[in-house]
């Protein structure tokens, strides 16, 4: 290895400025609030929240208040018990592990993320999907997991190990009616996931009120937190099992390791930032979340808005019931075809004036997240479109 | 929840200076560099590594140069493939998915730290255990390595499933010889795991002269990364099996997703603050490695040092391999048992002298980890411990 080569791994910048306003649809829910900017550093080393650990368990540290913390999280998603993971995807694959044998299968929603289906296999587990409307709303019918969970109990001899619901899905931003999948898997017997990734600490999620066994949560899309964090929220009814403590012993030594929970792998490693930013930016994220419903408002007028420019339709669930905007936008396409940036003009045009987020290279369809944008960064990006469509001569409304 | 009793989350503080000497044992490998600090606001948020991701693939990533950054690593480890993970217990829990079976035997050493035993536990894997020595030394004897595989095959009817061994371990710093547990493990046909979350980053460590494997590493122990990082190399013969690409297919709508690898669960989810400090800090790990036989001189200086302490016995292999130290302490026990502080007059003092990391309240034993320590702040941190050993009448020789 050429050591001058490697001092380019030193300069690695996103390359914006502060003042860039981020439309990212996955990203949004986990911009920094100043607050965790300002613990980012004091805890960037290793094992910085372990300075005090006295008990082999992060979740009993007291200094930082982390004890506390995981008990007003708790409340925050209205559950008995829940811990930090190394991401959604880990509680995901903890509750898998916990409660599901390899060959069973579970129930999900054709909409739902890349790692339910990777945790699934991981699992190895076999997958039954809930249609979905196809285009152009995608809509989940709920009242079909009754269906799937017979269609299952009628193939295997056995009612399906979990159902699964994504609560807003991350491409097109519909949201499902939870509590009636909820009832159906009840109805059944069957215990129940809500993957809330884009949903927990945006808007107000009540793990009780839905009925759900397993609330599945995303501290780096959601929460503004460092990734990569996940939050894990269950029942006292189902605690005991999927929080397990280690039983193994050494046959030799003896050794055991009774304080660690197994199916999390013990201590969750986010003993750094994640967790230090988690914490910082809780008390805005357990604020912002009542005023959710301004933020449907500013998603919807941004849908409105952007579907002046002729050709642009809006995919999903109308009008928005989330931030997270998926657009069809074929006349977009088309100056694609001609221009000599091709597909990167809508993303050269929009860097131009300070806004990113929109993946760059696409012109077919784009994907934006409003949430958290102000009126005024709204109307900005609203007006920055339109000028960016007419400006290819694309007529607007 | 109380809005005002929350805003103290915001205000989380490790309560140390810069000017504080960390000798934390397992915290030095781990401190960020100045390079890494630099990185660490800009890819605070959620998915920042993720602007120009292209092919579902984090480490396709080519701004930043990610996808170079991952061949170097390789090189780094000296294994033909590598890939981050969401830490080193998520690379040995990778490992065994793919290679084991529920109720298969795995041969450890008995030095190994919890998450081998753990993630052995979640994999519903039994463990055998290669013995140590005991009080002093701890020693591993690595030849037992063959009678223990052989008593699994007697006991089982097979192989062991795969062989574990600790590169260093985190309670005496004991160095392994790695080369003789790789030859009987492939004199055998056992595949190898390496442990080298304590070595790979803070001493040379090459994947292919030692014969391993599986090679882990840990970027939040030992290569100045912020947590959660962990590294998974191995063998061009076991990537394609280790790696394997996801084939699940949603029955009903025929999704599949294989840019993604099932056992580490789709593009590792530290695309942020974890990856970026790695980066960050790779040039100086690099480096730093190279000058691996000074950094032992220094902790047998420190051994030999706080040795001087009457009733102060370092345990583990003499002369120390490893910058991490383990001593036991009887001379300070005697004292705490008398003072108004108990144990924690050491931390106290420690800490009025800027020194942090000792366990606060232990005086029974202590463990430091001299590593990346000047010689100036070797020999302060010296000199502290006699003090406060002479001023609470314990003799320094």
């Amino acid at each position: 290895m050429d050591s001058a080569k490697l001092q380019r791994y030193c300069g690695i910048s996103r390359n914006i400025e502060e003042s860039f306003i981020n439309i990212h649809p996955i990203q949004r829910g986990g911009v920094l609030t100043a607050e965790a900017k300002k613990v980012l550093l004091d805890f960037g080393d290793g094992y910085s929240m372990c300075d005090f650990c006295f008990e082999a368990r992060i979740v009993t540290v007291k200094k930082p208040p982390v004890v506390d913390f995981i008990q007003d999280l708790a409340k925050f998603l209205d559950v008995d018990e829940v811990r930090p993971t190394a991401g959604a995807r880990h509680a995901k694959r903890a509750v898998m592990e916990a409660i599901t044998e390899p060959g069973d299968t579970i129930v999900l929603d054709s909409l739902a993320h890349y790692t339910t289906y990777i945790t699934a296999e991981a699992a190895k587990l076999n997958v039954k999907e809930v249609p979905h409307s196809g285009y152009p709303d995608f809509l989940l019918n709920v009242e079909d997991y009754a269906a799937k969970i017979e269609e299952v109990e009628d193939s295997t001899g056995k009612l399906p190990a979990l159902v699964v619901l994504t609560h807003v899905d991350y491409n097109y931003g519909n949201l499902s009616d939870v509590k009636s999948v909820a009832e159906i898997s009840h109805k059944y017997g069957v215990p129940f996931l809500l993957n809330g990734a884009y949903t927990v600490g945006i808007m107000p999620v009540s793990g009780r009120n839905l009925g759900v066994d397993f609330l599945v949560a995303s501290g780096h899309k959601s929460m503004s937190a460092s990734a990569p964090i996940g939050l894990l929220g269950t029942t006292s009814e189902w605690a005991e099992k999927i929080f397990e403590r280690s039983k193994i012993k050494g046959d030799w030594s003896g050794r055991t390791f009774g304080a660690k929970e197994i199916h999390i792998l013990g201590c969750p490693p986010v003993f750094g930032p994640p967790l230090a930013t988690l914490m910082a930016s809780f008390p805005k994220v357990v604020e912002r979340v009542k005023h959710w419903d301004k933020e449907v408002e500013k998603a919807r007028y941004f849908s409105e808005s952007i579907q002046k420019i002729d050709g642009i339709k809006q995919l999903g669930i109308k009008p928005k019931e989330h931030t997270l905007v998926h657009f069809e936008s074929p006349s977009f396409h088309d100056v694609a075809q001609h221009h000599k940036r091709k597909g990167f003009f809508i993303y050269d045009a929009l860097k131009k004036r300070k806004i990113m987020g929109v993946h760059p290279g696409l012109s077919k369809s784009f994907k934006v997240n409003t949430f958290n944008l102000s009126w005024d960064q709204i109307k900005y990006v609203v007006e920055t479109f339109q000028e960016i469509a007419e400006q290819n001569g694309i007529t607007v409304q």
